[in-house]
């Protein structure tokens, strides 16, 4: 039962008509814990992203819908995330804008031209591109950020200015301002951290223990934590009068819908962002990706990836329309509506309206909200995804990874996360590259008792004198085509008694053009030498591809099925009786 | 009997030791024929690249000399050629340098620069490098280059002005001033191209039928037909004094030794180049070492790649400060030296004298030698470089090879030589890795009576609907992993009685960190199908390097040494005492 085309541009047409009672109350129940969770949080990565408190609520609105409707994830929650915001403020910095409000919409700029990326990504099916960001370089990317993002918080916690965006910079700049520490501020940020570490690590054994609470309800309450900070430090600053002792608070927050429209369509500001949007839409698809896959394994679901890019660009082209940046399925949100019993993207839709009502009637109590709690909150949050084990893990795999990995964490600390990431991707590419143009190769032999070829380096086999057996471990391609010319000409010299090559090609996946050239040349110089050359276990697409061209007829020797077939058949006579009577 | 390290630095000590007559008699032949060809042939080269004939002289003397000591080839002989001409024409137009002096100074810059780049790379033993230019950008390069030489020698041979480094410009330029075009010169010009097409294709069969030479002596004298156009034009030109009637002579070329001296070390400059330096040392030397290549297979010698950067980094050096521009190993030249008997690189030493010869007391000679002359002796040349067939075999063969060539010869054409052959690698790079992103992957049974297994859409196999073998043929890393991931997943949910899954391994010759993940991933996932996962025929480095993780150990199934032994195993106990029995 496949679905039309046009269908499955909506998944929300398969799951909205099965509906039902408890589907809504388990999607109204998640809704309401998210929203609770989601509006410390949506301010919290707006200050990230050097963004008015409010855009974060704004961006947290219209994408739910829209993923809602698009989205093939039942859990995902798409929002402003740590990550993202990191990078909206990297990429609107060196625009050098003058107004608040010149940055604000520059910043739904970035997120329509985001949205445009990933809808036209969608459209050509380039999900696959996401694949060429390898583990350590996200992993790398991701601690990295979360690195940039703790450091760049500490002003605020500090009470103190501080500019940059990498970490030489910021760290130059807060230690340029220490003497302006403010006493109370330092306060306030230390004991919402202390609060907020608290939170995250006792108070879900607390309650499940002392208290009898179930794991999941007190993992539940534990997420939301973070509003009771935010109450907390809020009546605290109200009480004291915390704002005229030099702590920073929120301040005035406009009250009211989300202000839509199309952002300003700039030809110079649309070329300055254009290349931070491509790498905002690609890290941000691939981190919901990763999310919204890992939670539908564990309820059997599928993620279609390419539908993803539509759900995510519509996503962002709504948080353009409606006064947002650039948002994207986020891991901790995700994982609470999840956890909190969402069982359709309408627990999102619920979600929207939640917050909706907090932009429209709540942001007066946000006046006096410490933005050092929601500097907390943030390192808290990212704290989470610093990995430095990635490091380790890596180097004891494989020097490659290792690099890739260090490449990233030290550039994106040390340059920026553009750079940074670009420079991963760049990186783990040439090194795959560069170890496919220097293969292994083994001699191999055949494994006693068994029609098995393996490396005479790594198995007692039986060879033979007359019949030099090589497995090129690698596709033959122009990289190292005249690699395989060079050494397979020169183990033939250096074999007397030689009167057979076979090159096993159970490892060749794809004979190129050059590397054709080249085994005709191998033919040649074998010829010359009186040997002759053979292939074994050449794959069909290889095969069909040597048909079309004179190479077989060319071939002094045979191309045979089976390695065992090729060393039965050219051992000799004797031999050859021998190993058929094994 | 190793040589020692410095040894090998120079080649000259192991054949200098052993020379003798016999091959004094060679080596002085062949250079007497190859001085006839080369001067004509140097001073069109010089004129190819926008120098004073002289310089084409001047590059042919040190850098033959410089070859004979360091380089590994017997009969490559080493100066100015087509290719090199055009590139470093189309490096130095951009720079608007104002007086011919200026532009000699910086061709001998490059050439000092491209020197410098191949020794370097020659030190690091960065020879694979050049693999990289892969066999379809190659031709492609070469063909739109020879065209491109073909068209911009127009000029000369109608006797008009004509400017630009990419083909338009180049017919834009002719067309503008076709008003202009010379009768004399015309008529100069089409009378040395056919003489000189018919001395290549007719002249040796006439010699050889006619008149009984043997076919090599008819060959080579073909070989120096140019030297009967040169001198037979000059002489023309001086009787019916053709210089007064508009026809172009190369006029006064001064007389003596070259002028040794470093070029003049101006660091914009240096700058400028270094980028048109690399790129015309990659090519020079992919050019000469497969001339070198081709020469050596027939005479069973060896060419040591890495040895011939510096040979023809030192070579390049000494035409810097000898007055000349970039050279690398040509393939007419070299060929005529080896088929007119040269035996050692002294036959390389021997013509230099007679080029330094010519420079010292012949240019007097040249005065009347029409340019026109010079251009049909390139237009011939490079003709025959020129290869459009290349196109037509690469989309036989591959859509890859021939976007590669495509895509490099309409750049070259179109852009220019830079462009062209930078996005060639580009292309081919790109198209690699992509392919690698998206591996075929087969379902395979056992080829019945073997122990061989096959892919069951191309062969009659044995099966078991409770064992799924996929062979994956591609290494596994970032770009492919989580598509194997969710290939191997779906295949799983499609089948329904599969107990077991294994992942034949023969053309994986390298698993990544993140395939890692992604096989840990599918471990999982099966396992909440309740199906094993196994492996079977891990190569050595790929197992040593899985044995490094807990990755054997969460493993549900088991790594088996051969698919077969895989199969046998996991048919069951019935199926499997039938397997024994066969």
């Amino acid at each position: 039962m496949r679905t039309p085309r046009w269908q499955s541009l909506f998944p929300v047409l398969d799951w909205g008509r099965r509906y039902d009672r408890g589907k809504f109350a388990g999607d109204m129940t998640a809704a309401v814990i998210v929203t609770i969770m989601l509006i410390p949080q949506s301010l919290a990565y707006a200050l990230l992203a050097g963004l008015p408190a409010e855009v974060g609520l704004y961006a947290s609105i219209l994408p739910l819908v829209f993923y809602a409707i698009f989205g093939t994830s039942r859990a995902l929650a798409v929002g402003p995330v740590a990550v993202v915001s990191l990078m909206t403020a990297s990429a609107l910095a060196p625009l050098g804008l003058e107004s608040m409000a010149e940055y604000v919409a520059a910043a739904g700029l970035l997120a329509l031209l985001s949205g445009a990326v990933l809808l036209a990504m969608g459209a050509l099916r380039l999900g696959v591109v996401a694949n060429f960001l390898s583990h350590p370089v996200i992993a790398g990317f991701i601690t990295a950020s979360g690195i940039l993002i703790a450091v760049s918080q500490l002003k605020h916690i500090l009470g103190i200015e501080a500019h940059g965006h990498a970490l030489p910079q910021i760290l130059a700049s807060l230690w340029h301002n220490i003497g302006q520490v403010n006493g109370p501020t330092v306060i306030v940020g230390l004991l919402a951290l202390a609060f907020l570490f608290w939170v995250r690590k006792g108070l879900a054994g607390v309650l499940h223990a002392r208290l009898g609470l179930s794991k999941d309800l007190a993992g539940t309450i534990a997420r939301i934590g973070p509003i009771f900070a935010v109450i907390g430090t809020t009546l605290a600053a109200w009480a004291l009068n915390l704002a005229e002792q030099g702590v920073s608070v929120v301040g005035e927050v406009p009250m009211g819908l989300p202000p839509f429209g199309l952002p300003v369509l700039d030809l110079g500001l649309v070329q300055a962002l254009i290349g931070p949007a491509v790498l905002i839409s690609v890290i941000g698809y691939v981190e919901s990706v990763s999310v919204a896959q890992t939670l539908a394994a564990k309820r059997r679901q599928r993620i279609e990836p390419n539908q993803e890019l539509i759900a995510l660009g519509a996503s962002n082209v709504s948080s353009a329309l409606s006064g947002g940046y650039p948002v994207t399925g986020g891991f901790a949100r995700s994982v609470v509506n999840f956890d909190a019993g969402a069982r359709t993207p309408a627990a999102g839709a619920f979600t929207a309206v939640g917050l909706l009502v907090a932009a429209m009637f709540l942001t007066p109590l946000l006046y006096f909200l410490p933005n050092a709690t929601l500097a907390a909150t943030i390192i808290v949050a990212v704290l989470s995804l610093v990995d430095l084990g990635i490091l380790k893990r890596a180097w004891g795999y494989s020097k490659a990874d290792f690099a890739a990995v260090a490449s990233t964490i030290a550039l994106t600390l040390g340059v920026g996360v553009e750079i940074g990431v670009a420079t991963g991707v760049l990186v783990s590419l040439l090194l795959f590259v560069w170890k496919t143009a220097r293969p292994h190769v083994a001699e191999v032999g055949q494994v006693p008792g068994s029609q098995h070829f393996r490396n005479i380096q790594r198995h007692e086999v039986v060879t033979d004198p007359a019949v030099l057996t090589l497995r090129i471990d690698e596709s033959l391609y122009f990289a190292n085509a005249r690699r395989m010319e060079d050494l397979v000409t020169a183990r033939a010299l250096d074999c007397p008694e030689l009167k057979h090559v076979v090159l096993m090609f159970s490892a060749v996946n794809e004979v190129d053009l050059s590397a054709l050239e080249s085994l005709e040349a191998i033919n040649r110089r074998l010829d010359d030498l009186g040997v002759r050359l053979h292939l074994s276990e050449v794959k069909g697409p290889v095969m069909d591809r040597l048909k079309r061209t004179h190479f077989l007829e060319e071939l002094t020797g045979e191309v045979f099925l089976s390695q065992y077939e090729a060393f039965a058949t050219l051992r000799g006579s004797d031999a050859g009786r021998e190993a058929a009577a094994e």
